[in-house]
């Protein structure tokens, strides 16, 4: 826990020895939303749009994964998240059992949502809800790093009653509900309303994507306090569109960011999405003063956090110890005349492997750009080894 | 220059000792559109739009460089893009000589194209196109890794007359005409049709952004060969808008991508530019078809060597020695489990840090991640020195 901030000139007597890091220090980042064992398929059905590319694609590879596969896939993507200074993930997987532990091992802090939809022939709603049920029982509060909540995966692949029945699980738990929100043109425009109806939007709900969102939607969002997960680089990769997050934050509405999973990312690399959240808002818009430089930092940052109802992302006394070294000696960090040309060269210029160091809950996980926590090696070589089984047909 | 390509079993015997890289090999990058001494004011003025960011903050600060101000500052940015991998850069500004000078110092190939404008009460575009022409004389063909070209601003910077003078002076040369086309929906839309009809277009020309170009206008450039620079950062930042990228490549038109100066961007990351390019096309079109991982790469390779008449960007026998090592152990290249997804990889997980070496004309200028060129960080300082004392009126 952060017991105290400011200048070492006026700091209390340390109660231990103090270890002087130098460089720059700031709040890691949260990823608000994430399928990180997909590292297994990253790169596969590159160049397709996203209804093609999860029906033929990616859902038949992932109905071969084991739970060693997901264990690995996890592993090998938190390590990659923690090297790119991402002390939180939001994650939303089948799974939930295997993605909490390899959370738990990696150190990372873990928002998970066990995924709750309809396979036809297979998994009922009500089977992966009652699943992600117990594994909220089991997991929830481990070692005051792990959150579960519930993720039923959209409107379109969970029937009303079962997002029904989820909104009442909630609400018993007190769980966070995390949901795929209009995320292409193509899904029915009706749909936030339909779960306002249904009386999802009566539990706290972060509404991955949200791109095809009317003024109307977006007052709903408002009223409701439904939180936003943007991902600006899987929307552009996939061809989903841009997320109106001036309006949003106009509004009020939290909204933090995310990089999806690793297969329409394809990286796990959350200061892209922190440098592509202005940039695509003010792009699209032609307008310069969307999202300002603070403001993404923010979305990157205590934004996240707020969207997952957490209190990390800002470095402040009685919060959790989540933070990241920046190396300052590099040519993307000159000239830093003052402090809002340093926190531009930051959010601009700098590259995210400037992170060297990294803490979670005041855990070292990340030492000198070394993951302590994850053999990386080792976690490579299984994922690949995994991959190639999976395409080929083995399970 | 590149003797032979191919699998090791089926090469010639080697003239002289041979050096196993290991990694990936491809070509270097090329940048084909910046004003890198602005390293010197990274940072300032963020948030602006162009017009009043140029007017406001970037010509008065520039208006105090002295020469070895440009130097550092085109050293630093030089260093930087070698890092990053850019063996070639395409670049615009005043401080011809300078510019050059330290080009090749730095060991990078560079497209000069010496600024042409006119500043009031102070240079004459005349005496801007005798000193580009002069610098032609001095620095075109240096070391086989020196172009220069002429480098009107903009049809809005340089008069009528002055345009018809830079063409003329460019068929005399046989120099490449590099100019300002379409930045803002603000900026007069018959300019593309204005540069045709006074003999500009009859010269090569490369045209960086071109956002705001209706189907008349890439009718001419694609009648007149008109290149194109594309600039998605620093275009998405400054909210100009998104290029019609696709169109023009379906069109045949050349397009290569640029950073556009390191205040605007806020880095000479490339790399970027190759994920960028793709990502506000599809994002803003939301058609997940455009602009494939393929044509991403090409853009950032062989496409801007085509659009600056180069013929380096691809490794060839016969082509310029210019490439890069990319080291593959590394999460974003797994799985890698064929060709396709190793360039999927490359082109959207890699981060640009994994460049370990890098080569130009055969030359070693990065190895093992460091510059052998540039002393990294005296630029750091000379640089952050220099902005200080032009931050502060001084000259």
């Amino acid at each position: 826990m952060v017991a105290w901030v400011g200048s070492p000139d006026d700091a209390p007597p340390p109660p231990g020895a103090v270890h002087d890091v130098g460089g720059l220090v700031m709040p890691g980042l949260v990823n608000a939303h994430a399928h990180t064992p997909m590292t297994l398929v990253r790169g596969a059905g590159d160049g397709m749009p996203l209804d093609r590319w999860l029906a033929e694609v990616v859902w038949p590879l992932e109905a071969r994964f084991t739970e060693d596969d997901v264990r690995w896939g996890m592993l090998l993507g938190c390590a990659e998240m923690l090297g790119y200074g991402v002390t939180t993930t939001c994650e939303m997987y089948l799974h939930g059992r295997t993605v909490a532990e390899a959370a738990l091992e990696a150190g990372i802090r873990c928002v998970l949502t066990p995924g709750i939809f309809e396979l036809p022939g297979g998994l009922t709603w009500q089977q992966a809800l009652d699943d992600a049920v117990q594994v909220h029982g089991d997991f929830h509060g481990r070692e005051g790093r792990l959150t579960v909540g519930l993720g039923p995966h959209s409107a379109y692949a969970v029937p009303d009653e079962g997002l029904v029945a989820t909104a009442r699980a909630a609400a018993e738990l007190g769980a966070l509900v995390q949901i795929h929100v209009a995320e292409t043109a193509a899904e029915d425009p009706g749909i936030p309303g339909r779960l306002a109806r249904l009386g999802l939007f009566d539990v706290p709900v972060l509404a991955a994507h949200s791109i095809w969102l009317s003024d109307a939607d977006l007052d709903l969002y408002r009223r409701h306090d439904v939180s936003v997960a943007h991902c600006p680089q899987s929307n552009g990769k996939l061809g989903s569109g841009v997320a109106r997050v001036a309006d949003m934050l106009a509004l009020g509405i939290r909204v933090g960011l995310g990089t999806d999973g690793p297969a329409s990312n394809d990286n796990l690399d959350l200061w892209e999405e922190m440098r592509l959240a202005p940039l695509l808002s003010r792009a699209s818009a032609a307008d310069a003063s969307l999202v300002p430089t603070a403001a993404a930092l923010r979305l990157a940052t205590r934004g996240g956090a707020e969207a997952l109802g957490l209190t990390t992302g800002s470095l402040e006394p009685g919060r959790s110890a989540d933070f990241v070294r920046v190396n300052l000696a590099d040519p993307s960090f000159v000239p830093a005349l003052d402090d809002h040309e340093l926190l531009a060269h930051l959010v601009w210029a700098a590259p995210s492997r400037l992170v060297t160091d990294v803490w979670v809950g005041g855990q070292p996980v990340v030492v000198d750009g070394r993951c302590t926590t994850v053999d990386i090696d080792e976690a490579r070589h299984q994922v690949a080894r995994r991959a190639r089984r999976i395409r080929d047909g083995g399970r």
